[in-house]
């Protein structure tokens, strides 16, 4: 048994470049091509699941429920994109199982001539607020870097040399490079709240002006706006919830007082 | 080695309807199906190893023992069955292992030909006293869930799109999906005490609706009195151990303080 | 790269009886086989080294260093033994590695046409102290348990309906027992102390009625006093140890402070 | 998908030594290696990659980045050696992955025609200060050991029968010894800081006696310095981090009380 990628159609594209976008810090990266896609109109065309994604269906509209999966979605034009999303990466306890599913990507980037990768996520400053958050560069390719460097005033080509770059934003490129393909890893700066629409369109400024595309600010702001709204809610559950729990520890202490 | 399948009986079936009850949250799935297969007189036909399963023997009656493991039944009549239940579900910290037992059951079921899918189990409402547990109904298909709909009071198709089903219960339906099976999941409220037979008479309940089954509701009742029973004593052991353990710890306290 | 048994020397024995004693509980099977293989004068034949062992080389007199293993030995006689036991089990964190090497053990015995079996360990009363050690029985075939029924008044046959016998003296047994092998598993009742030869004592008394051996009271008592050495310069070591992991916290929790 | 090695250089050495310092305790076996490569101006040739490694990529100067992994570097001489450093062993969670990758060094060392074996480390005194750090040896050679025995008044062999010497410094070594290889393992006594150069100066100390190379002490004391300086600045880090993490709960929990 073992990762596999289904297609759901048969396409044809030109030398596309891929842009990954999987749950992280702030979701950062699942947002920001979550954008892409709605903006660019993209298509899915691929789903993939793994033995090492978490053990669980996820509940759909009307009731209905599917396996966690990551999906591939695919625009044409003048220049051909892939983007990855998904529901989850390999939980952070299966290394193994974050480079078997880095390689089963790249084996099935190999089949469309992929050359060039964006990896899209986040970066913590560890609870440290980030009015402006910038967007930290790093990549495997010293001609690519040249091209970004300078490119937009919130992109920051990164100096920390030794620091890690954890999960599929790291191993997407640093595999990729065993395998000769180039490619750049944009991290927006987040203080690690839950869900960052901030860090996220900072992520998507930057990559917007690398590539060339044109992002209708309207439509992001208002992805934002919801975006907001969502964490407000989840936080005030989280807070329901985190009080609750105290209640129920508090009841029992009680109970083993009594 | 695998995960394997050791039939002990060859039979033949008229495409089965499959039920699934392992252990899980109050142990509703795993008593709800052996009520079934108690009501239903269905006979042991299989069992199924793995590796991914703790490794432990279970001491049975005289002094026996043998093998963790789960255990297929069948049932012949206007409609067959078979079900499944067991000692055990893999442990949540192996992914990998749930995807490995549950592709084998799924290979199991398709030499019987079954084109439908019950999964039974709980729905932690997270320590939350429930007075009349609902079941709590996902599914595959639109055309069994619409057949679902208002068949039972106690039913509430769900509606919390993003949740996670973990498990057996939930793996089956998705994986079975990708293999073009229909299915439901019907999962009992409970406050996630040890033991919840009041939830499993509740999707017993839904289910058999669903499924035009009779269920004695003496039988039923019986065996939920004697559950009852087993979990006051439990809890009283449990109770008492921790009692002990806070002596023990106690006692280690002032050990250090002399 | 797999569990592997490496044979040292070619034997043929006569459908040798197999005792297993591995680190567990209070050392009890380790020291109970230990303890036979010594008054057995039997040879190391075979070494067992796997993957899922800890990765961990151990120094042995003389500096020397090797791999964590597992040993088999043999003794001829009117009755023929294989004999294990070895520095350590697979750690329990890691079932999978149970379960193949347990497989791997399972087929090495069938090389040599072993019939029965015999797993010794501890079963901990969860800190109670234990002034008489009984012993528990519970195996896999009718007639064992019938014979060792009353054959020692030290031996208590189980009655803890759904017990859980943890490792390779319960697996050894229970997948032994899918492959028709018949045996039994003797556990001594311990506090859970780190060595505890007085349980190691009954279990070979237990042990010594089934198989009509006659084991030198003198021998073994001269090893309990010499384990009793041990564990007394062990928990001496240990309470230093605390003391001293006490004293650097509290240094730490200055330095915090100042 | 498995552990692999790259070969940047196709060399051919005659019967070299091996040398292994990959990070661990106080980073001492690294850093020892790290000065012999400097001194001997040894060149990289291979690199390792797997699967058990973390799933993490590292920032390089110039903003590059590349996947983690380890090095073998190579020196012509009157004497030839193979050196093993990199960024990470396989985590301590993960036996079977350390089993895998020192497999696979050992198949490549073969191509090599490798016979004799150095491993590097550091030796965990528990936090107890160490002025003079002593070298603890042990080996799988009685020549090796003879030979080894009084080279160096720091070099102490070792007694503590039954110890555990983890991780690749005590793998290599012992499954080494399982393919006829011989080799020696030394640990340097370090209190268990973050970066040990200290016992690192030690650990050369002896190896170089062992192997008749000369290392300049300059060069030695300046790596040393430099060490301390960063050892230093690390330590602020993390005192200025743990500072944060305190404030941070603080807050916390004032939120909390409000």
């Amino acid at each position: 048994m073992n990762t596999t990628i289904i297609e759901r159609e048969k396409i044809s594209l030109n030398t596309p470049i891929f842009v990954e976008g999987l749950p992280g810090i702030g979701l950062i990266g699942k947002i920001a091509v979550e954008c892409l896609i709605s903006e660019l109109e993209a298509k899915k065309f691929a789903e993939l699941y793994s033995p090492h994604f978490p053990h669980q269906a996820v509940v759909l509209p009307d009731s209905k429920l599917r396996l966690v999966r990551n999906e591939f979605y695919y625009h044409k034009g003048n220049q051909d994109f892939i983007f990855l999303t998904g529901d989850t990466q390999v939980p952070p306890t299966d290394s193994y199982g974050h480079y078997a599913v880095v390689q089963e990507i790249l084996d099935f980037l190999a089949d469309y001539e992929v050359k060039e990768i964006y990896t899209l996520g986040g970066y913590s400053t560890g609870g440290k607020e980030v009015e402006e958050p910038k967007v930290l560069g790093s990549g495997t390719s010293a001609a690519l870097l040249e091209k970004i460097s300078g490119i937009d005033p919130l992109l920051v080509l990164r100096e920390d040399i030794g620091a890690a770059i954890v999960g599929a934003s790291g191993l997407l490129l640093a595999e990729g490079k065993l395998r000769n393909l180039e490619g750049v890893c944009l991290l927006g700066e987040s203080s690690g709240s839950v869900i960052d629409p901030k860090a996220a369109k900072a992520v998507i400024h930057s990559l917007s002006k690398i590539l060339g595309i044109e992002i209708t600010l309207d439509v992001l702001e208002s992805r934002i706006k919801e975006s907001e709204r969502m964490i407000n809610e989840l936080q005030e559950l989280q807070e329901q919830a985190a009080e609750k729990e105290k209640m129920r520890e508090r009841r029992k202490d009680m109970e083993y007082i009594r």
